[in-house]
């Protein structure tokens, strides 16, 4: 209505969203459960109740990388919004539904891992990530399609982010399938799409 | 008392407002409860545990949707409003309060869903929004009887706002009612409701 | 160290104030429990069981207002805070200690109020707000005393405010003694005085 | 990009950190478990459950203290900081990672402090310190590396927060060693050093 109207709206949603992923991200420390060995365990049993925590420790680190990533991103893609209208609303809070997600599938993944159920753990958390990719492509393509963007956003910076929203979502899609044969493999290939990413933005960025 | 402070005012209640928000909406998430199926547990058994979770992930996915829609809504409004007083801040307050109270009738419809207890879980479930239904009319009535919109805002808005209001409560009541009938026509009614809301939010802002 | 830094200053305390307001206020739905009857219980028993949360209810309600009426205040007086130093971050993290420590309280209230326990339990939740009492009186000693305050406060509203913390102070004694005698009593003198707060944040801020 | 983005980044990375440091403090309060003495519990065993709690009223106090501190020292720093890139912020997400893991090894310690695990508890607990303390000097070395500061913090001001680190890094260390020994020495030394700190923010910046 007022000129800089628009600009508070970014705004508001920015700081909504940090909100959501700062919870996300603070929540997944809920999962690691405290030992309850009884108020007569001695060091030596809580040490080792304590490193047979690993998986948790895994999953935690894993997700909070995860996260962390997404935010950073989301943080660069808003750099280039320039309006917010009601259907980006939307389909940011698609994408932060799957974000708030994520602390359950670490849970049940923290549970599992080294136990016989693994690859099932895995695959759902490969799998909640194939389902983060669509949300994320969703967003980007509300925002294109809607004009969002500032004028000097160009359409090759468009195009790559396209390409690199089309690998991820193959690679998570294959990090599920494989996960079903080794929930090692699966996982590996998520936190390499992860580093990966985490590169490109140094270098792009930087 | 200088010229900015009500500017001031108005973000420092939305920043809130959007924390308590973005709190509850992501503590959804904590209703879902990892399947505790001891550590010998075969993948087919935790997939099949994973898959009775379907109710949670109803229940995750509509509150989530009303959540949304609701800070959708709230953020529309508070476009209009112009000056922050403390009857505002109370009645803002009150509304937050039936927000933050959502994830608990989320986690009891979980629960039931599915089960002997599902009528009164939805009627439980509906009710809580006949409440915020509530809320949110205490909401508009403060903000409008002491004058805290811009000049702009047209009557004609003001009363259409309020029409709209009305007939969500009609909604959620009726929701209540027929819940104890059947929990799918109950929560169905609130579904439809939203996505109504949805659609009129696209219509009248974009 | 610029003329602006210290408005920025102020800025950050306040979101990270709101922040924590947020959280406490919305940690408190998690006292609710889901009452765990087994899915094969009817509608009647769950109706039932869910009638029985009243006393969650009651200390839902009435920590939220208490949080909610803090938060108005805090609100209030920031406007009169001009500078922020660090004795004053520690005063007014003090304070958000006890704040953060609201929902713990609030939950051994719901556990015991109308059982035995009661008594034991309110007088524990109004020595809380003892303690409160003194964060916020340690809050405004260090912000007067360190002239963070802006030129224009007047020292009759200074000791207004002095006024009504002492007020507030011997209230809360006085309800924590006689919480052992009667829990309604204690509780009911708690209410009293944030009714009477809330009232007079209407009557002198608007 | 514009000349005002860098300022803009700033203000949202600051945003986020305070939203985790907020979450990750209130949090905290979850360590507490109401005593679950079923609904005949006299008031003389509930205020006898109740003072069995210390353990966690100093886990509690002291985590809370540490988080405040750390959160006050992380304000001090930005305050110098003027560019914001996207190693700076990983290095900043790693130090939060460390930040939202503190509520689980306050609740170990809360556990066993006072049994015969304390000793493992404490030592646990110190060394998420050291960690923490690994991951502040990252942030500071990729801040001070990258040239991120503004052009007014002397070198001296820079080399005499690196003596901090390094002092603060060695008196962990030191208490995750003395923590096998005794509980109490090594948390007594957390403690002083969380004295010393918050002394020396008051006499460095008031």
């Amino acid at each position: 209505m007022t000129p800089e109207a628009p600009a508070k709206e970014t705004a508001r949603v920015e700081a909504f969203s940090d909100g959501v992923f700062a919870i996300a991200i603070t929540l997944l420390v809920l999962e690691f459960r405290v030992p309850r060995l009884g108020h007569d365990a001695s060091g030596a049993q809580l040490w080792s109740a304590l490193r047979e925590l690993w998986p948790s420790l895994v999953a935690f680190f894993g997700s909070f990388a995860a996260i962390l990533i997404m935010w950073v991103s989301h943080h660069g893609l808003f750099r280039m919004v320039k309006l917010v209208d009601t259907p980006f609303l939307y389909a940011n809070g698609f994408m932060l539904l799957m974000v708030t997600f994520v602390p359950f599938p670490t849970a049940v993944l923290a549970e599992y891992l080294g136990h016989p159920g693994e690859r099932v753990a895995a695959a759902f958390y490969c799998f909640t990530f194939v389902l983060m990719s669509i949300t994320f492509q969703l967003w980007w393509w509300t925002t294109t399609r809607r004009r969002l963007l500032y004028e000097h956003v160009a359409p090759q910076q468009v195009a790559r982010i396209w390409r690199s929203y089309r690998r991820g979502f193959a690679v998570y899609v294959a990090a599920t399938a494989l996960s079903f044969w080794s929930a090692a493999v699966g996982l590996g290939l998520c936190v390499a799409l992860w580093v990966y990413w985490a590169r490109l933005s140094y270098r792009t960025e930087v």
